[in-house]
This record gives structure tokens, C-alpha cells and sequence, in this order.
């Protein structure tokens, strides 16, 4: 194994981390580059802390081995604690190696007895999406939503080259459970349009470094590539020229990349191209790549993120929301097996409420994957303190069709899920280094979407800042626990209120304008008059979205009765003075938050202040330095909003607070 | 005389219009350079039509002398019409060449029998700012705020060294009485500082071009320059190790540039390097410049555009109106002979309507020059048709002491016409083929201020459309006049209203916002709400800015009774029911102009479409096409200003026409 290129936190994986597994005698069976990797972890760790890797029947006390027959699946492993020996079993070196991150985790606690358990991902494919850009984008920089420096793959057009790290994010992945990424953006420019072909070495490289620790690597093309790279005067999906081009190209990737991970496609959206040039659907377009990848078990990933970004705001019958299901829905069951339709899980764009895609339980004759943003664009862009999981939880929790139904998590396990990274070339990998346990928890609600995010908060602080590095962990852990488990609800209180998203600045999404996209063609409008505000998206007088859902759902978002207040103005215009379920008005509703919501951030400022002696300087100075950011933002996005609703609604603070 | 490169249009210099003056018998008398341009004009003109230049005592019936003696003064001339002989005479060269573009404007009548006029330019500096940066600037890019295509000087980090397109520029500027330049950005950045010095040769090859015909080249430096490029630790301008640092700088520019015009400085604004870092005043900063310029005869020309653009938009005691004469008022009497106070015509940023600047009238012992800006920056960026000289007629007319005291107009004679130039490297020099004139007519107000904007208007018509180049002079002149002398007034109509100013997009400016800088740190606020609009900026209740106005403007604009309808939104917070001069409430008086400037917009391009049979067919597809886009963004303005005001005020329409 690699050690950490100099500089770079070392995140969940600090070598203290390694202490309790590293003092033990440790026996790995099996071959193949997993389990060669895992036998480099272990020696790894064995020379940090004192312990022995040993071999044959040479007495241990933590074992590795295959085993035939076991109900843990090819990523699976099963745990059993003997008193003296602590055994992991697989069917396959990939669960070897998860079980031994698992036993990282334990520590102490993986040597004492207890029964044994069988774990296993719920979801297959657990992916993480880097939009990273070859070419530095004139707008969009390197990496189009990156808020942690350059990119770890590309710089300036060419491919970095710094395998090392590479190798460290990729152990890092595997530590959490992810197994799958691609490798550029969504938004394929002309030159990295060309990875497909001429440029497969670079991402074959990548694939090198992936591959050691169980991750495949995907990339992103341009539905237009048969034209752009093949010279070919179409990119109909029903060409037999294309097909063959496609067909072609799939198979030269392949002698580069045996194990490549398949295609990630955007297209007919936001300026991509797609199908609909061609009158065909998106079924066609996904199934002519579906085609050319199957041969060698290879998936499309085809994004669901349609809609018309040319919109008229005057035009109210329309409406973004609806866009993915109308689009989507009436396909399903057109899809190839080895195509998977990719879904935000919220009908706009990650938004810091939302509720469900209702394509998600509409489709059940095919696969769908669940797209999260580990990058924070809409919550803090890592200048802010933002713990997305309990947000990932609710969603991943939400069941399409009621209780009896089957959860999103459960839908995903069919396609994947998948997160839009958050990681660069940053020291802290994240810019933000508490934007770790957001890469952290996505992983591992991959693997076990109904985890809970408290657990996994605790899992992630107890490994990131571990007893080791700090003098008084209780402290530290309360300390963390505080600043970090209402991050995610203190964001939502200064931003845009009750669901009604969308009032940021336009372009770069930092910051607040509550009027930013409110005239825009982009499809993010509030409506605020002087007498209320909100999205009527009603079947009765809106604009009928609440009919894409199913029972229960189709009936407790028609209503303001029955729909739950922190939705309350995504699917209704409701005057200022309507009453929340809360009790409160809304108007009131909007001041309290906003002064709360600054109240809370200046709290955790001045606790997370509080910890500076037990938490390493670099990453406390680095994370107080956000801390000074978040509370300024915050307190423009409350005295913005707060403006914009009196100046609106002429209704005073029924405290009396400063509104300027 | 060089020829134009192909493919540039001739703008108000077709060949047509020297027919007149070609098909003569012409002498010029003198020598020097401008005095051997004349002469290639003339063996150019006559070439073409049929005329002749003839030299010493030969018959001629167009003679170009010098006189001593005269009153017309250095650049002046007087001309003579006799029977059988037209006569320019005058002290100097330049007058010669000034006459000569005279003549030619006049035509055929200027050989015709008429009384002795002596024409002298009322203004002696003359001068268009280029805000050309020398290497691509990442936001602002090659011309900030430029919307003519490319330099024409500079492209990617250098020099264009299309030196004929240059010859030609100098030749048009020239022709509409333009006699400086500076040739790079106000906001130098570490490339462009680099032209004081080691680059310079650079400048001098654009001097050389515009030398022959009379303009004499500036330079915008960077007041940090001793840092940057002289490599000491201070800018302090009273620290004798920085003066010796400029004076040495001055003397290396002179070395190269014998006649150059001087510096241009924009200090201690958004961002540029000041004195205030070190307790100096500007006076001290210009007095610097101007002390190193002097021995060569150099003029240093300081912005007075300094203001807080960090300012917090909840703090209502900031106006930035105000601070050019918070700053530079005290300072009057302290600046040299040779330093030149260079204000805006308005107190913020050049809106399609402000009041005039109170620190024009301020500063009766400060030479004062004042900055228009012919790039449309606000004003539809050569997008929309927009003839400025209307506006500036008024700002020059504009007698700060009330009606016996001097013009605008008469109070920049002491420093200067300047204006931020709208040219660049498109076909039609200025974007918009309809732009030209706005470049024509400044040049032609800058020599004359109160010359009427209509007959400049015909002027520049007859000589860009002459009637050698159409079939239907009469048809075309009366369209042509249609279109444009209302040009101004409509586009404030569709857009921001009464004065209020600065309803832009962020960073571009381009189409509406209505809140778009209403919580920026910009300082640009309208203070809308339920109840009303407008900034009060009364002595009695607002920020004071009434009081930086002499007598009888400090009375009018305090009181709502008399401040004029089209400022009433600038001087003072009104309710949507105000009721105007026009008998019209604010809010009817917005929806009436919104809807009538569109319906104004949209008549211009009916009209423009009716001269396709009359306009060359570039020229006429070219201006077509703007009147598309200018009409699509009327309405926008109209629709976005219109349901902003209508959601804030509730108040309908009374004539019920449609708002979203």
C-alpha cells in the first residue's frame, strides 16, 4: 500500500485508526490483486503497531479467508468473534476487504466475542460522479461544482498524473464502501469527448489505481461522439453506422479497461445533445449505448435530468418539476437491463428541500439510480458546515407508495446509488474539512441506506479524530456531534424557506437572491406577490404535479391540510398570513427561522472555537476559517430574505427584531 | 493616405462623400506631418473624382493655408467662400485638417458663396478612453465592457499590429474632432502596468499612427507602478525615492513618445491601488503624476470614480452618490496646473438617466474634465439602438449655478471631453452599425457642446448614408431620424424608471434585474416596497446628497414638487400613488412607459424593416438583426419591471393590459 503523499489529511483513515488490528497476528487467505491489497494493508499496519502478517498455519488471532457456500454475496462478508480469533469469511477478496475496513472500524471491539453477523451492500453499485473537466471550462473552472481545489484527475487539459493520490482516494472509497466512479463531467466538452477514444489510456490509468481497491471506473460521453470523434454525419440512435461506431468504440475501451464500469450519459440537457435531434426517445439513446457495452457487461447510466432550460417565466404552465417523469415515465420497461435511468432525488436540482423524484417509484420495469450531491452547490458550496446525511436518510427512508411500499433505498438497490463527489486536489480533500463526513456517510448509506446518520456521524468522528489525537475525546465527540448533527436543519432555517428553493445568486449558486431566478429560463420561480408566496403545483389549480406521485403521497401534497410544512410552498401559494401546522404564519415562520438559523451557526462557531486545544491546528484553523464565512453568509441570507418579506408582505416581526 | 482594410465599413467616411471636394482643383500650403496627411486626403479625393491637387501658383478653387494672426487658435480655422474660391486658413496645421473634414461635411456647399466663419473647438482636450485591456482579462475579457468585437489594439497579451485598421481609426476620430486617446484600460492590470515601461514601444507604435492625424496618445497607468514594476516598497507619492521613480518613468516614455499626452489613473476604486494607503490625499496622488509630467508637458487626468464598493446594503447612511464630492470637493485649489480631475457626467455609473454630477460645479479651481461613456454599457450595449448625444446635449446644457452661471459644457473647457470609447474590431467598428453615430456625435459635442444633437443627427446620416449609396435619400433620412432621435427615451422607458437607475443584471448589466443590485455592496439600491419606491436623498430625511448642489438645484431637487419627473425616483422615496407632474401616479406612470417603450422598440423595427431597399445589404441585416434582440429585450424589461411593481403594489393596470 501506498502511504499518503506529505500534506494530505489522511480523513477517516488516520494510521492511529489501525492501532488495535495492527498489534495482531493476522492471517489473509485467498489471491488476486484484492486480496493482494488487503495483505499490503495488513502489513502496513502490522509494521505501524507492532503486530505480524503470517502465513500457512502459523498460529493469528484476526483471519482472512475465502469460503464457498456463504449467503454474503460477491461484496459480502461474514464477522464471527471466537474468543482468541476473529474471523472474516467471504465468497470473493472484495468482501475480505471490506470486512477489514469493517474491522478497522470495530478496533477494540472486533476482539471480543460475540455472535456472528453477515454483512452484505443493499445496494450494488454504490458510485460516486466526479464532474471534473479535462480542459479548464471558461465558466465552470475545472471542476463544475467543486468547492475543494483542482481536480485529483485532470489539470489543464491534460491527466495529472499524481498516482498517489489517486491510490489514497481510492482506499479511502473502498474504506466507505463505494465502488464505482466515473471519472469526468456529465457535461462532456469537445476534449473530453476524446477519453472515449484517443485518451482511453489516461482513464485506463486511473482504472490501474481504482481497480486495487475494488473500484470501476466509468466516464462520460457525449451522446454526439459518433460525429464528434467518428466522423459520421449523424448520432441517430437507429443508425446502423452509429450503432457500429458505438459497438466499436465500446470494444476498444475494453481492450484498455477489461473490468470499465460502462457509460454515464447527459443528454438533451442544458445545452447537451441527445435523441430528441433525431426524433427518437430516450429509451433509443440509452439502449445504443446499452447495446454496445453489453458484450462486456458494461451499464449505461443515463441521467433523467431533462427539462427545458429555455423556459418563458411567463409561461405558467409549465413547470421544471414535472419534466423527469413526463419525460421518463411513459418509457419504462423500454430500457435494456443494462441500462439504468439515473435520478436526482428531488424533482429540480438538489435543492436544500425537496421532496422525492416522483420517477423514482414510477418506474418499476426499470432500473433506477438514486443521484445524490456530496458537493455542496445548494448547502455552503464547504464554506459551510453542512451534514447532508440526515437529508440522504429522509430521502433514502421516504416510501413512493406508502408504508407498505418499498423505500427509495430499497427502489435504488435495482440501478445504484450514486453522489456527485466533493473531493480535490484540497489538503483536506473536501475544502471543508467537516465536508468529510459527507463523503463518508454517502458511502455508507450506500451499503446500508437505512443506517442511522447519528451512528454513522459517531462512526465517522470516532475514526477521523480518534482518541489518539486528541486529549479529551468525550469533548471532542459532543463537541463535533453538536456543531455537525443540526447542520443540515440550521442551513435550511437562513436559506430559502418551507421548500420553496431556488433564491440564490444565478450562475455560481453561492449566497442569497431571493428575486436571483425568479424572471429567469431556468424554471425556479417562488411567485412571491404582496399578499403571498409559493409554487402552486396542484392537479385542482396548479400545475398538476401532485398527480405524479401515487396514493399516499398524490393526496397529502395536494392539500395545504395534510402537506407537511417544509414543503409547504413547493407545492402551494399560500398568502403570508396562512398558518402552519407549527402554529406559526408563515411570514413568521420565515423571520424566526432566519433569526434562528443565525443563532445556531454563531453557536457552533463559538463551539467549534471552544475545541481548538483538541483538535489538530491545521484542521481546526482551516474549519474556524468556515466558520468565520458561514456566519457572515448567514446573516446576509437572513437579512435578505427577512427584507425582501417585510418589504413584501408589510408584515412586522411579531418580536420586534431588526428587519432592515 | 492608407486605404481601408477590406471588409471594414467605411462608417461616416464612404468615399461618396468626397466628391465634392475630389472633383476640385486643390492647394494645400504648409508643412509637417498633418500638413502632408491633408495632402494625401486631397491626392485620395481627387484620385477618385476627377480633381486635382496642384502646388504653387496654379488656379485652384479649394486652397488650405496657414495665417498668422488670426483668432482662430491652435486647432481652429476659418473658412471662405467666395466666387470661385473656398478658403481654409489657419494658425497651425491641425486647423488645416479639421477644415478639411469641414469642407467635406459641407459639400457641394462649400462651394458656395457665404460669409467669412471662424470655427474653433470649444473644448481643447478631446479624448476617448479605451478600456482595452492587453491580455484577456478572465470576467471582463479582452474590452471591458466592449461590445465591438476585439481590440484594436491588443489581442491575446499583445499588440495587434494592424496597423492600418489603427490608421484608419485615428482617421475617423480625427474627422469628428477627436485629438486624444488613451489606448489601454483603467484597470491596468500586471500586464497592461507593464506598458509604462518596458513595453512602451508598444505605445509609441499606436502613437505614430495617430499622430498624423493629430490625436496624441495617452496612457492609463497603475498607481502601485514604483511597486510592481520599479520594484521599491511604497507608492507613498510623497516619498522622494517614488517621485524619482516617476519622474525617471516619465522621462523614458517621453524618449520614445516626444509628444505624449500624459496618464490616466483610476486610484483607491473597486479595487485599483490609491494614496489612502498611505494617508495621502488624491491631490497628492495626481500632484505625483502631474510633477513627473510636467517638464514634458504631460497632463495627468485622475478619476474622480472613488467610492465604497464594499458597502453593507443595510447601512442606509452610505449614499454613493455622494462620495465623488465627499472625496474630491475639499481638494479644490490643491491639484497642479497639469493634473485634470476627471468626473463622471453622473454621481454613480453612467444610467441611461441621472442627474449631473455636483462635483463638476464644485470646483471652480481644479481643472475639470468630464466622462461620458459611448460604449453602451447601461444603455443596451450596441444591442439596442441608443443614441446618446440627446443625453449629453442636456448634461452639457446643465447649469449647475441655475441659468446665470456657466454650462456643463463651458466648465469642461478647462480639463476636457472624454468619453469611454465603443469601438473595436467588428466590421461595422462599433457592434451595432446605429452606434457609430454615438462615437460621431461625441466627438462632434466634445468641439462644440451645444451644438444641437438633431442636426448632428442629419450630419452624420448624410455622410454615412449618403445619397450616392441609397436611391431614396428623402425615405432613407426621415426613416433614419425616426428610428434614432427618440432612441434615448425609449430605452429609458422599457427600462429602469424615474431616475431610479441600476435595475441591471449583475457584473454583465445586460436586461433586467429589478433586484438584481438591491443587496449587493455596489451601492445601488431602489428601496422598494408594498408602499413605495425611490432613494431619499433629501437633506431633510435622506442621505444629504440634495445638499452637494448649489443653489437653485439644492432647492429643486429637495422637494418632491419640484424635482423634475424623470429624477424623482433618484432624489426621493415616493408611494406607488404619487402623483407626477405628468398627473400620472409612479406606479401608472411605470406600466404607461413600459408598454409604450416596447410598442416604440417595436416600431423602429417595423420601420428599420421598410428601408431594407435603401441601406447597403450588410449594413441593413446587421441592424436588423439588433432590432430582433433589442425588442425580445424590451419586452423582457417591460414584463420583469412590470410584474415586479404590480406583485409589490398590488395596484392594477388601469387600462387592464396584460402583466404577468
Amino acid at each position: 500500500m501506498s502511504s499518503l503523499p506529505t500534506g494530505i489529511d489522511p480523513a477517516w483513515l488516520p494510521d492511529e485508526v489501525l492501532r488495535d488490528v495492527g498489534s495482531r497476528r493476522v492471517l489473509v487467505r485467498g489471491e488476486g490483486p484484492l486480496a493482494d491489497t488487503l495483505r499490503g494493508e495488513v502489513a502496513y499496519a502490522c509494521r505501524k503497531f507492532g503486530g505480524a502478517q503470517v502465513t500457512g498455519d502459523a498460529s493469528h488471532d484476526l483471519c482472512f479467508d475465502l469460503a464457498e457456500g456463504g449467503d454474503e454475496g460477491p461484496e459480502g462478508f461474514t464477522l464471527e468473534r471466537r474468543p482468541g480469533l476473529t474471523m472474516v469469511t467471504a465468497a470473493d477478496p472484495a468482501g475480505l476487504l471490506y470486512g477489514w475496513f469493517h474491522v478497522v472500524r470495530l478496533g477494540e471491539s472486533a476482539f471480543t466475542t460475540a455472535p456472528a453477523q453477515t454483512h452484505r451492500p443493499a445496494v450494488a453499485l454504490r458510485m460516486l460522479d466526479h464532474w471534473d473537466n479535462v480542459s479548464v471550462h471558461p465558466v465552470m473552472g475545472q471542476v463544475e461544482r467543486g468547492y475543494a481545489g483542482g481536480s485529483l484527475f485532470w489539470q489543464d487539459g491534460r491527466a495529472r498524473g499524481d498516482m498517489a493520490r489517486v491510490r489514497a482516494y481510492a482506499r479511502l472509497l473502498a474504506s466507505c464502501g463505494i465502488n464505482a466512479l466515473s471519472v469526468n463531467n456529465v457535461n462532456v466538452g469537445p476534449v473530453e469527448a476524446r477519453l472515449l477514444t484517443d485518451r482511453i489510456e489516461e482513464v485506463a490509468a486511473l482504472a490501474d489505481e481504482f481497480r486495487v481497491y475494488g473500484l470501476r471506473v466509468h466516464l462520460c460521453v457525449s451522446f454526439a461522439a459518433s460525429m464528434l470523434l467518428g466522423g459520421l454525419d449523424t448520432a441517430d440512435p437507429l443508425d446502423e453506422r452509429v450503432r457500429a461506431w458505438w459497438r466499436e468504440a465500446a470494444d476498444r475501451v475494453y481492450a484498455h479497461i477489461p473490468d470499465f464500469g460502462g457509460f454515464v450519459v447527459k443528454a438533451d440537457s442544458e445545452g447537451q445533445p441527445g435523441p430528441f435531434a433525431y426524433g427518437r426517445s430516450h429509451a433509443d439513446g440509452a439502449n445504443l449505448l446499452a447495446d454496445a457495452l453489453a458484450p462486456h457487461g458494461g451499464t449505461v447510466h443515463w441521467r433523467a435530468f431533462v427539462y427545458n432550460h429555455r423556459q418563458d417565466w411567463r409561461d405558467r404552465t409549465t413547470d421544471r418539476a414535472r419534466a423527469a417523469f413526463d419525460h421518463f415515465a411513459p418509457l419504462d420497461g423500454r430500457f435494456r437491463d443494462n441500462a439504468v435511468l439515473q435520478v436526482k432525488h428531488g424533482p429540480v436540482d438538489f435543492q436544500v428541500r425537496e421532496p422525492v423524484s416522483p420517477v423514482i417509484g414510477a418506474m418499476p420495469r426499470t432500473r433506477v439510480a438514486v443521484e445524490l450531491q456530496v458537493t455542496q452547490e445548494y448547502t455552503g458550496q464547504q464554506r459551510h458546515a453542512c451534514a447532508l446525511a440526515p437529508m440522504w436518510a429522509e430521502v433514502l427512508g421516504f416510501r413512493p407508495e406508502g408504508e407498505q411500499g418499498p423505500s427509495v433505498g430499497e427502489l435504488a438497490a435495482s440501478g445504484g446509488l450514486v453522489a456527485v463527489s466533493n473531493a480535490g486536489d484540497d489538503p483536506f480533500w473536501t475544502g471543508h474539512p467537516l465536508a468529510q463526513f459527507n463523503l463518508y456517510a454517502f458511502g455508507r448509506l450506500a451499503w446500508q441506506p437505512d443506517a442511522d446518520p447519528g451512528r454513522l456521524l459517531d462512526e465517522w468522528l470516532e475514526s477521523t479524530l480518534t482518541p489518539a489525537r486528541t486529549d479529551d475525546p468525550e469533548r471532542l465527540r459532543a463537541g463535533v456531534r453538536s456543531v455537525l448533527a443540526g447542520s443540515w436543519a440550521t442551513y435550511e432555517k437562513y436559506t430559502a424557506p418551507l421548500g420553496v428553493g431556488f433564491m440564490v445568486q444565478p450562475g455560481h449558486h453561492y449566497g442569497p437572491s431571493v428575486d436571483g431566478y425568479e424572471y429567469s429560463p431556468w424554471g425556479t420561480y417562488h411567485f412571491a406577490d404582496r399578499d403571498g408566496v409559493g409554487v402552486d403545483r396542484t392537479r385542482a389549480t396548479g400545475t398538476g404535479y401532485t398527480g405524479q406521485y401515487a396514493k399516499p403521497w398524490s393526496e397529502t401534497y395536494e392539500s395545504p391540510e395534510t402537506c407537511p410544512d417544509e414543503l409547504l410552498l413547493f407545492f402551494h401559494h399560500v398568502p403570508y398570513g396562512h398558518v402552519l401546522h407549527s402554529g406559526k404564519t408563515v411570514v413568521q415562520h420565515i423571520y424566526d427561522t432566519h433569526f434562528e438559523g443565525v443563532e445556531e451557526a454563531e453557536a457552533a462557531r463559538e463551539l467549534w472555537s471552544s475545541l481548538a486545544d483538541l483538535v489538530p491546528e491545521a484542521w481546526h484553523a482551516r474549519v474556524a476559517e468556515r466558520y468565520e464565512e458561514q456566519v457572515r453568509s448567514a446573516r446576509e441570507w437572513r437579512d435578505q430574505v427577512n427584507s425582501y418579506f417585510l418589504r413584501k408582505s408589510g408584515v412586522p416581526d411579531r418580536y420586534g427584531r431588526r428587519i432592515h
